[in-house]
């Protein structure tokens, strides 16, 4: 049997969610993306950390047991299809309640894991990737800024207007007109020395590759790395450009409106660190 | 039988949603909740142009047709069971797609309708509410405001602050502090003559009952209305306070942090209109 995607609701082969459930109902849940690579899962240490806290950000009872364990079920499935790429989406939803939006008191969070088998070499760096400005702006929410929850309705008409454009990705600005991300992924601005990514206290995610970036690899190679308050400026004057997601690594960035970048040479060096941690 | 609620996908009735579904994946999808009094579905046209404007903003195919063809098998349905009152929420998400934010190019959206017997007597006006105020704040996102999308966490989370509280509404302010709406319902402040109704041109929720009181119950009683920028300083001198919410139709506040009304008598007078309106 030739199997290329799956789903398990709450540990249950199923291609089908229960109804009510407040995941559809208001987006009162949360995500992750998670890459199996010859069969292990990467970071997912980072991914159950950031999702918890998610968790308590949105108040939800603490179910990363639960969590883990389905997670671990999943894994041991793929391993005995012999997948040896995929990615993973993992869902926690609040689950069934009431009308309203008032989450229920007594709450079991549901727990939806789909697998989609990949083919492509995920070892080998993406080409470098031509970027649009997005129109769609992320909106100003410090309260849910960083989490990985499912309201991501931004991302997703930014990354249609990609596809129109017939772009590799979009930048994604904030309400002031400043860079904060592509549509799916982390944005990383190389100026003279110093690696720069935009700090996120108003809107965006707090990706896992970002942070290892952050806290290990840029470090590895002797690289200064620190989040900032960027404008526009720092785009057009960046000396090397490229994002970060749980899926590519990292990627360059080719062009952007009518700068273009041939030296990737930074984003190569952590490509190969990201490589040599990850296998 | 003796059934109190029921769901349809996409015209049939059934308690699962296929997956994998965008609405659950992103909130990649719009809302409507609708009352049946009497066995009729009060304001659909309201609701379906609603429905419209964000059908066009998130680029959807165009399905109202569709819509409201399942809104009325529906409602054929309720008034063969004799239902009498009901709530009746209308989701539209853009349907299965490939993974990733960006939007499949030929997409089919998906039509789920729940309904919810109400035996509660909706011809008379809700006792006044006590409001407290949320920590949770509308984000700042003129792009989306107005529509009602499924990207909901901040009416959410508000909505659990009231649950905690004890209080019947939260209200909500937005990022520079204004007050934009309660949880579940669009603010109405009367300052001397004059009732005002925040402007949501950052967020917020246009509401029909809303849009009824600007054009048609306010006008039809010689009342001015207007939408304003507020500041919390109005409701602190606020005259009288009420919210209207497609359920409730209009709801007085009673009292609000250190201040109380016991003058309702615009919020009367309107809810007169909105029977007489609506019977």
């Amino acid at each position: 049997m030739s199997r290329e995607s799956s789903i398990w609701v709450d540990g249950v082969p199923s291609l089908a969610l229960p109804l009510p459930d407040r995941g559809l109902d208001f987006g009162d849940g949360l995500f992750e993306t998670l890459l199996l690579r010859r069969g292990q899962l990467l970071y997912s240490e980072l991914h159950l950390q950031r999702l918890g806290t998610g968790l308590g950000l949105l108040a939800f009872p603490d179910c990363l047991a639960a969590i883990s364990e389905q997670l671990a079920l999943v894994q041991t499935q793929l391993q005995e299809w012999r997948w040896s790429c995929a990615a993973l989406r993992l869902t926690v939803t609040r689950g069934q309640g009431p009308r309203g939006y008032a989450p229920p008191l007594d709450t079991t969070p549901r727990i939806i894991i789909s697998a989609n088998r990949l083919h492509t070499d995920s070892e080998v760096m993406s080409a470098p990737a031509r970027l649009i400005t997005a129109h769609t702006r992320w909106g100003s929410q410090p309260q849910l800024a960083g989490i990985k929850h499912l309201n991501r309705l931004e991302q997703v008409l930014a990354a249609r207007e990609k596809q129109s454009a017939g772009a590799d990705e979009a930048l994604m600005l904030d309400q002031a007109q400043r860079p904060v991300s592509v549509s799916a992924g982390n944005l990383f601005i190389l100026l003279g020395d110093t690696l720069h990514t935009p700090l996120l206290n108003e809107c965006g995610i707090a990706g896992t590759r970002r942070r290892l970036v952050l806290e290990q690899w840029a470090p590895a190679i002797g690289l200064a790395v620190q989040e900032t308050q960027l404008e526009l400026a720092a785009l057009e004057n960046a000396d090397e450009v490229f994002f970060t997601s749980s899926l590519l690594g990292l990627r360059p960035v080719s062009s952007w409106e009518k700068r273009s970048w041939n030296d990737h040479s930074v984003c190569r060096q952590l490509y190969a660190r990201y490589l040599a941690h990850s296998l």
